[in-house]
C-alpha cells in the first residue's frame, strides 16, 4: 500500500543523522527532478529564518525541483553568517544533484539563534547524497521532528476528471504552533501537473482551512514552510474547474490531515480538540470564534479536567470585542450533548457527559443562529507536560 | 499608618460570610455618602454579567454612593434571572441605606453561569448592613477574593497643589487575566473632589497603563469592573492642568500598584515579569509588543525555567505581523545584562545571568531603536500550579 511521497513515481529522499542534534536523523533531502510547478508558503514572522527568505526568493522566480531540510537547529536569527550558511548548504546540494542553487530549497527547524555546525553539515550532505534515486521518505519523516513523539504522514487518492491523482504529505511540528500562513514544516508531493500560480492559489486556500486553523500554544515559529510539490503525471487543465475543485477538496484532505496531526502531537497534549462553529454570520468570524475558544487556557485546561465548562467556552468566544454575535442566540454541544441553549445553561446527565469528555478527542459545537457561515479548528489540551517540556528545553 | 478604602473620611466598608462561597467572607459593600463623583471602567466581554450592564447604567446617570460586591457566583450568563438578582440586591442595599437603587452599583465574581443562591445573599446583606458606619475595608479586601491567596490594597498620598490628596485602593484577580478595559475587581477611594467627567478621563488612561496591561493566561472575564469614587474633600479644579496632572499620576501609581499585585499573585505563579518595550514607533506599537511577550506560553515557561531563552523572546515579539520593527536593530536586556545585540545574539556570563533569573521579579527591556514610545507591562510565569488550579476548578 501507498503511504508516502516516495511511494510516487519521480519522487526521491533520503535522511542521515549528521550530527546537528544529540542523537537521530536530523539531515534530508525531497528531490522531484521532473517537477512541473512547486508552491510554498511561508511564515510572516518578523524574525523570520534566513532558510525561509530564500527558499521563499527561488519559489518566485524557479521551479523547486528540491528542499533539503535539518531539524535540531533552526538557523533563526543568527545574522550574516546564517544567511551565507543556508546558501551553502543549498550550492553544495545543487553541485550534487547536478541542478542549480536556485531549485534547491532549504527549510530549518530547531532552536532558535544559535549558528549551523556546518562542518557537521557538510559531512551529512556528502553522506545523504552519496545514494542514487533514495526511496526512503519514511527516513525523512523521522529526520524533521524537533519535540514531537511521532511522525506525521498523509497519503491521498482521489479522482479528479478520469483520473485517480495522489497527494502525499509529510510534517512535523509540537510546540510554538499558531501558524500564520503556515506552521512549522510541511512537504507535499502530488502526481498531478499544475501550473505554478494555480497550484500557489490552491496551496493557499488549502492552508487556510489546515495549518491556519490549528494551535498548540499561540506562539508561532520563525521557520514555518509548507510546499507542495507537482510531480506532472497526470495533467488538469487550469480551465477544468470540476477537476481543480475534486484536485482543491484533496489537497485540503490531505492538508487538514498533516495540521490534526500536529496538535494531536502537541506538546503534553494528552486530547484533540475540535471546535466547529457553525451558522456565523461569516467564514472570517466562525474561524475567529473557533480559533479563540481552541486558544484558551482556561477552556484546555478545562477539557484536561475532563470538565464540562461551558461558562469558560463561552468567555472565550466573547472576549474579542471584534465578534459579532447575538449573546441570547449562542448554543453550544459537546459531542451529541447540548450543554448550553440559546444563551441559557441546560440541565444535561453529568453521567453520560463524562464519558464524551474521557474520550481522546472532544468535539466543540457552537451554534451561532445567526448567519449560515462554517468554520472548524484544532487544538489540544494544556497541561503538565507542556510546562515540563518547555521550562526545561534548551 | 493610613493603609486602606476606610482610613479615608467618609468611607464605610464591611463583609460578612453570605455562604456564596464554600467557607470565608463573600458579600461586602463600600459606602461613601457624601460622594461628589464616581467613575468607572468595564469589561468589554460579549457575555459581560448583568452586574457589570446595571453597574454601567448607573454611573452613566448618577453618581454611584455604594457597591455592593459578592465572591464565589459570577452571575454571569444566568438570563433574566440573574438580571433580576442583581437589581434585588441593588434593591435591598439601597433601602437599607435609605439612597436611590440607582446609587448602589452590583460587582460580582466566581463561577460563570451559576444563578445567584438568592435567599443566603438577603440573609448576608441583612447582616451585612446590622452595623452602622463600619469602618471595615480590610475584610473587603479579603472577601471580594476568588483563587488569589493574597489579598492587594494600596495606599497613595500626593501633593497636589497645596494639598496632600490620597487614594486608596482593593483588587482582586488570578486568574482569566487578560483585561480589555479593566480586569476582575477593583474599587479605589480619593479623598479629591473632581466633577464625574474629568474624574473618568483620569480613570480611563490610568487603566490603560496599569489593568490594560497585565496578563495571567490572556482570557478575559465576563465581570471585570473597577470604580473610583470621590469623596469630595479636597477640591482639584477641572482646569488646574498642574494639579490634574499630579492628581492623574498618582492615580496611576494606584492602578499599578494593584495592577501589578494581581498578576504576581497570578494562578500558579513564582515569578513577577516586566517587560519594558523602549524607543518604539509609538505607545500602541510598544504596549502591542510588551502584551506579545507577557503573553507567550514559551516566554512565561522560560522564565519559569530561568532559562535566558532570547530566541524566543524575539520569537514573541515577531509574530505579530502588524508590529513594526527592524530586526537588526533590536536589542534585548534582562535586567542589567545585554543578550541580545542590534540584532545578533551576544556572548554573556551564564553564572552572573542565573543569578538575576532566580530572582522573584524579571525585568525584560527590549530597545526598538526607532522610534521614542515606551511602554511597560506585567505578566508572571506558566507553571503546573496554573495547570493543577483549573484542571480541578468547579
Amino acid at each position: 500500500m501507498k503511504h508516502t511521497l516516495t511511494d510516487l513515481e519521480g519522487v526521491y529522499a533520503n535522511a542521515v543523522a549528521a550530527g546537528i542534534k544529540a542523537d537521530g536523523l536530523d539531515l534530508a533531502y525531497i528531490h522531484v527532478p521532473n517537477a512541473v510547478s512547486c508552491a510554498g508558503v511561508f511564515t510572516q514572522h518578523k524574525f523570520s529564518a534566513s532558510s525561509v527568505s530564500y527558499t521563499k526568493r527561488c519559489i518566485k522566480h524557479n521551479i523547486l525541483k528540491a528542499i533539503v531540510i535539518n531539524s535540531g537547529n533552526a538557523n533563526a536569527v543568527t545574522g550574516k553568517q546564517g544567511q551565507l550558511d543556508t546558501k551553502t548548504i543549498a550550492k553544495n546540494v545543487a553541485s550534487k544533484l547536478n541542478i542549480h542553487s536556485s531549485q534547491v530549497g532549504v527549510a530549518s527547524t530547531g532552536i532558535i539563534g544559535k549558528k549551523l555546525p556546518m562542518k557537521k553539515v557538510e559531512q551529512g550532505l556528502t553522506e545523504l547524497l552519496s545514494k542514487q534515486n533514495p526511496k526512503n521518505a519514511e527516513a525523512v519523516s523521522r529526520a524533521i521532528l524537533t519535540t514531537d513523539l511521532v511522525s506525521k504522514t498523509t497519503f491521498i487518492e482521489k479522482k479528479v476528471g478520469k483520473k485517480t491523482i495522489s497527494i502525499a504529505g509529510i510534517t512535523k511540528g509540537s510546540g510554538m504552533i499558531a501558524p500564520n500562513m503556515a506552521t512549522t514544516l510541511g512537504f507535499l508531493v502530488t502526481n498531478a501537473s499544475l501550473p505554478q500560480d494555480v497550484l500557489q492559489r490552491g496551496l493557499n486556500a488549502a492552508v487556510k482551512v489546515s495549518y491556519n486553523m490549528v494551535s498548540v500554544d499561540t506562539d508561532t515559529s520563525t521557520n514555518d514552510m509548507l510546499l507542495c510539490f507537482a510531480t506532472g503525471q497526470y495533467k488538469i487543465s487550469s480551465t477544468d474547474k470540476l477537476s481543480l475543485d475534486s484536485f482543491q477538496d484533496a489537497l485540503n484532505i490531505a492538508a487538514i490531515d498533516l495540521a490534526k496531526q500536529i496538535v494531536k502531537d502537541g506538546e503534553g497534549a494528552t486530547k484533540l480538540i475540535q471546535v466547529d462553529v457553525v451558522n456565523a454570520v461569516s467564514v472570517q468570524m466562525a474561524q475567529k470564534m473557533a480559533k479563540l475558544v481552541i486558544d484558551s487556557p482556561l477552556v484546555k485546561t478545562a477539557i484536561h479536567g475532563e470538565d464540562p465548562n461551558w461558562g469558560r467556552i463561552v468567555m472565550a468566544i466573547g472576549k474579542d470585542t471584534s465578534i459579532k454575535l447575538n449573546p441570547e442566540k449562542v448554543s453550544i454541544k459537546i459531542g451529541d450533548f447540548t450543554i448550553f441553549s440559546k444563551g441559557s445553561p441546560v440541565n444535561f446527565d453529568r453521567t453520560d457527559l463524562k464519558k464524551e469528555l474521557a474520550k481522546s478527542t472532544i468535539f466543540i459545537i457552537i451554534d451561532c443562529a445567526i448567519g449560515n457561515a462554517n468554520a472548524t479548528a484544532w487544538g489540544c489540551d494544556l497541561t503538565k507536560g507542556y510546562i515540563d517540556i518547555n521550562t526545561d528545553y534548551n
